[in-house]
């Protein structure tokens, strides 16, 4: 079985102050289900000498390596031939590939150009791995027991690619899986104080690996353990989870991974609900948010923008008085936005939000990040204010996801707290 | 003067899923200010025999050696012996520096942890850089007219250390060589057709260095100038630019790395022209970028996600036959859609999107990735026909991107040609 990893991230713009490898946290999550250890990391440019010394190192010291990017079908797409120069091979054309590649030119109604024949050569004797989302091949090659993985940079293509070639392989390998790994995801709730109230919860469990992470909006607990069998794994992990639920309650909003929106949905689906939304300063984000996930038509009836207090006015019916009296940004006109979308779109349920996104507009009485969330339903209209950390886009993400837990918790008849999001 | 450098970024932690090494995106941003070009980085983990080999490989290939972490007091932290290893000198103790941690600790009332002498050991020969916001000190080595720099892994520890210490010695070496960047982002064009049409262009510059990448819906060109001042870099990046912006004309649609909302806020801005978005297929994403821009509230008056087709006659005032004639997602109801919104916002322009994002709603006649665009102004109304490749989150990207690359396009008077996304 193999236990040691490396991966090597390929491209020029790789090592620019602004771009930073994202595949390999992806594969590594991966590989440790299969007790498989990343030992080494690498990030190399356009840099022929440097690509090919790493690769002929990194299958001294590793069972397994994994280069991903410089696929393309540029000249400082490199991989290539120094990766077979690495290993002391030739590169093949093969005729097949360059016609599945002229065939998805004509398909997308454009004519191959000729640079993209680059594509079809490949390291001699490699399994050649299909992209369906792109149109650089991966490739496979064992030496000397090792493997070389050969994968495109773009994590829609490397993705599917190393799930349906690479991962089944080290499954049969490995044996038994060794390593579970679950995400919760918490809304309303800070990292310290989720640290607080469940560090006794993980604490005593020694086979269960445990982090806090905190991204834009929300709070994951990532739980990793190891057994000698998926199911002990799964029984430990079921374990802390419950507790873990028990403990904090409804702020875990998933305790698989899905995103707010996927759970929002489910529930709509669930409870045979519609849902339209009416957005001021997140500017149709929750909208592209709720249509994100596939099926979405099913529930999400409809969405505006009202981003001038005209349009306020004209579209979701928020009388001038309301928005003269107590201005754009309150309680009032997020009811009222939200009562004359739920009229307006004839939905079960509406939800709006109107706030101070920044960076101007703000004042002593409403600084920036304050924003009003509004939820109509038939028996009534409501509304919450928040006043969200942070600078324009973080304020918007946020505002989009506490409206989203809004919605999540009334539809769990857990009534209308909603946590101040950090 | 010192061209190339590595990076080598020490800790299990950063062989996790959940990490990622941020330091190096900063010190890679200061070095390149002053011409040294970042060729490598490596990650790795408490792992003497893969750090030694690292350290010295390194040394070997670049002229700048950066480590960051491995410092602290506890076992696994092996920078200290393993760097010393490497370059095959001894650790020795310094008192002023244990002298210098006692004091530390007593100021932070508490006793200093034996285990904390670890980190009064450094290299023989080495300059101390004294850590005013931690316990570990740093490290300069000058090896072979090399050097081999130190650093602690917290940014709040590194960064004072390296602008305090590093980085004023290199700039005295570095004399007046700097180097400046140029980001081109261009829409409608693939990665290919990009290449072949400026590479004729940017190969004779002998000291641009230049990568061509695609990110989602856009292919970025970025040029990295070498020069005796600043002046003379800024003066060759401007001759490169023009020259492709000459050769590929309005698909660059900028030359500062501006992202595509933020151009064509601009132009709405010049044109004093407001804007509406009926949405059906991207679900509110245009609005979402548009308005992620500050004081698009200047321009951006309203945006309509008529996900239903009741919405889109009931608010967008499409005509129920136009829909039953032609479909929802059609050249007809895309204008009608763009001719409804500009009447109810009132707005000079509005932009339209309806199509079959997938992965669901495909027929033969209009599969998944058939999208139609609108645009109507005072003269009327037109609509263009898309056939976007990918999967749900790509297509509704994409034809946001081609959405407002029409309306740029518009705005910049040059009629309303747009490229086929890729």
């Amino acid at each position: 079985m193999r236990s040691t990893a490396e991966i090597i991230a390929i491209g020029s713009e790789l090592l620019t102050p602004d771009k930073t490898d994202t595949n390999s946290l992806w594969l590594t999550e991966r590989l440790n289900e299969l007790g498989i250890d990343v030992k080494l990391k690498t990030i190399v440019g356009d840099d022929e000498v440097r690509l090919e010394e790493v690769v002929r190192d990194a299958l001294k010291r590793s069972d397994l390596v994994i280069t991903t990017g410089g696929l393309g079908p540029t000249e400082d797409d490199i991989t290539r031939p120094v990766a077979a120069r690495a290993i002391g091979r030739k590169l093949v054309y093969r005729d097949e590939i360059e016609a599945d590649l002229r065939e998805r030119f004509r398909r997308w109604g454009r004519e191959m150009p000729e640079i993209n024949k680059r594509q079809a050569y490949v390291i001699e004797g490699a399994d050649v791995l299909p992209n369906p989302n792109g149109s650089a091949v991966g490739m496979l090659i064992e030496i000397n027991r090792k493997i070389l993985a050969v994968f495109p940079g773009p994590p829609r293509e490397l993705k599917p690619m190393y799930d349906d070639h690479l991962h089944p392989r080290l499954v049969s390998e490995a044996g038994k899986i060794r390593a579970k790994r679950r995400v919760l995801r918490i809304a309303g709730m800070g990292e310290s104080a989720v640290d607080e109230a469940i560090a006794p919860i993980y604490k005593p469990y020694k086979s269960v690996e445990t982090s806090i992470l905190f991204n834009r909006s929300e709070v994951e607990v990532h739980l990793t353990a190891k057994a000698s069998s998926e199911v002990d794994a799964d029984h430990v992990l079921n374990e802390v989870t419950e507790k873990i639920c028990k403990e904090i309650g409804s702020a875990v909003f998933t305790t698989n991974g899905e995103s707010m929106e996927e759970v929002v949905g489910k529930l709509l689906i669930e409870r045979q609900t519609t849902l339209s939304v009416a957005e001021s300063c997140t500017g149709g984000l929750i909208g592209s948010r709720l249509t994100d996930v596939p099926g979405s038509s099913g529930y999400f009836m409809e969405g505006v923008v009202a981003y001038s207090n005209e349009a306020k006015i004209r579209t979701l019916n928020v009388p001038r008085e309301t928005i003269e009296t107590y201005g754009a940004v309150s309680a009032e006109t997020a009811s009222a936005m939200a009562i004359g979308m739920r009229q307006r779109s004839a939905s079960d349920i509406a939800v709006s939000v109107t706030g101070i996104a920044g960076p101007g507009g703000g004042s002593a009485e409403k600084p920036v990040g304050t924003v009003y969330l509004g939820l109509a339903d038939k028996t009534g209209a409501r509304s919450i204010k928040l006043q969200l950390p942070g600078d324009r886009y973080l304020i918007r993400w946020r505002a989009s996801q506490a409206a989203l837990d809004l919605l999540r918790r009334h539809l769990m008849g857990k009534g209308h707290e909603t946590g101040a999001a950090r």
